[in-house]
């Protein structure tokens, strides 16, 4: 997994973004995240791709014994142990895609926005099988496989047109899963696009059950935030999944 | 759930176009969905909108006991019987969305391209579970979530675009669920509209354990009867479950 977040540029502007209070993650995904989870009363948890640690204030203030975070990005890892110094958190600077190097046993894994960096998706959820207990659960959310389909080939990343009135949004290359380099933040971003049916065959074959799947919606609060909001229920831009661990 | 196919001019334009051997019905949809099947050997099966029954003869071919079909259709069900007069066929007129009337025990339902045609997905599900024997399997393939989503408001049907020489699909309404009026052979045609997600959280949600997902694709074969089918690749036409009923 390439690591942006330690490069100067993108993590500025990237922290920037983020503490704008008017954001797609602040009001779209955040909200859906935390009603996803289960009673974490006792409960450990680990967090992948944890970043500045603010989401897993939110799980211990909400009954969890314990967060374990792991980050890629060192400047992530920072911030979250400066956010969070409580004894109950415990931080790692650690490459999602070397997690079988990672010891433990956790009742919840969240993880936010973070898996599609992630090349080998089936070797992921291999690993996070390995880390929760007995019916553990895994709840995730990532770009969905709407907002991650098109290949841009370093042309301009247009996803939206007006016709007729109606805005559409693009869609093409579904079915090529793969590598898809976008410029975010100033910055060659490296993502991964896997199809809906890929991720919940993967979740399926790696003896997970699927509880829920959810496409991201935005709140009437949220459209009230930003009115253009209302376009993300055409189209939905993040995707939700909640999985046990079957045990064998 | 309306019956277009005992319209006489719908029905006459759907089987010259189901007669010409270059569709895709024929070239994408049929050979996936034979790909799909288990085991048959003396299963008995029911076929959920069996349509002419030329399915269903493959299915006795290929090891099934018996094959009961049902249709909507008086026409449907009449070319039915004329094809497939044997003891092992059996055939009924007979609306899906009525299927609580229905009665027997069934290892396999199958059902081909008729299940976006169907308002009330859960109660489609929940009939489906008393019509299936223990471990039953339910292998259906439908519109995807892809091609049923726009709302056309009775204009033009226009669902592709071309910028900057590269096909786009449009994509608009998709969180808003329901009704979809289409024109199709020169007639009204009503769909439903339903998510991925939310039909994998029907399966769940009525007892069912998703086996596996698979959208549509051109195979070389196809795309060699028509280059056009390359662009389905871009985006799936058809989606395809394959479900187990959970013994409770």
């Amino acid at each position: 997994m390439k690591n942006v977040y330690d490069n100067k540029t993108f993590f500025e502007l990237y922290k920037n973004h983020r503490s704008e209070s008017v954001n797609r993650n602040n009001l779209i995904e955040n909200p859906i995240m935390k009603s996803l989870l289960p009673n974490l009363t006792d409960k450990c948890v680990l967090d992948l791709g944890c970043g500045d640690g603010k989401f897993d204030r939110f799980l211990i203030e909400n009954g969890a014994r314990c967060v374990v975070g792991v980050d890629i990005s060192k400047n992530m890892i920072a911030d979250a142990k400066k956010n969070n110094k409580e004894r109950c958190f415990d931080y790692y600077v650690l490459d999602m895609e070397k997690l079988d190097t990672f010891e433990g046993e956790y009742d919840v894994i969240v993880s936010s926005l973070a898996f599609h960096y992630v090349k080998d998706f089936d070797k992921l959820l291999k690993d996070i099988y390995n880390l929760l207990t007995e019916d553990g659960i895994l709840i995730f959310s990532q770009e969905s496989p709407f907002k991650t389909a098109i290949i841009f080939d370093g042309k301009e990343q247009k996803n939206k047109i007006e016709i007729d009135g109606k805005i559409y949004y693009l869609l093409s290359d579904y079915q090529t899963e793969g590598e898809r380099k976008v410029i975010w933040n100033k910055t060659e971003v490296t993502k991964y696009h896997r199809t809906y049916a890929s991720l919940v065959n993967s979740l399926i074959n790696n003896n997970f059950k699927i509880v829920k799947v959810l496409d991201s919606y935005a709140s009437e609060e949220a459209i009230k935030e930003n009115e253009n909001y209302k376009k993300e229920n055409d189209r939905p831009i993040f995707t939700f999944f909640i999985a046990k661990k079957n045990s064998l």
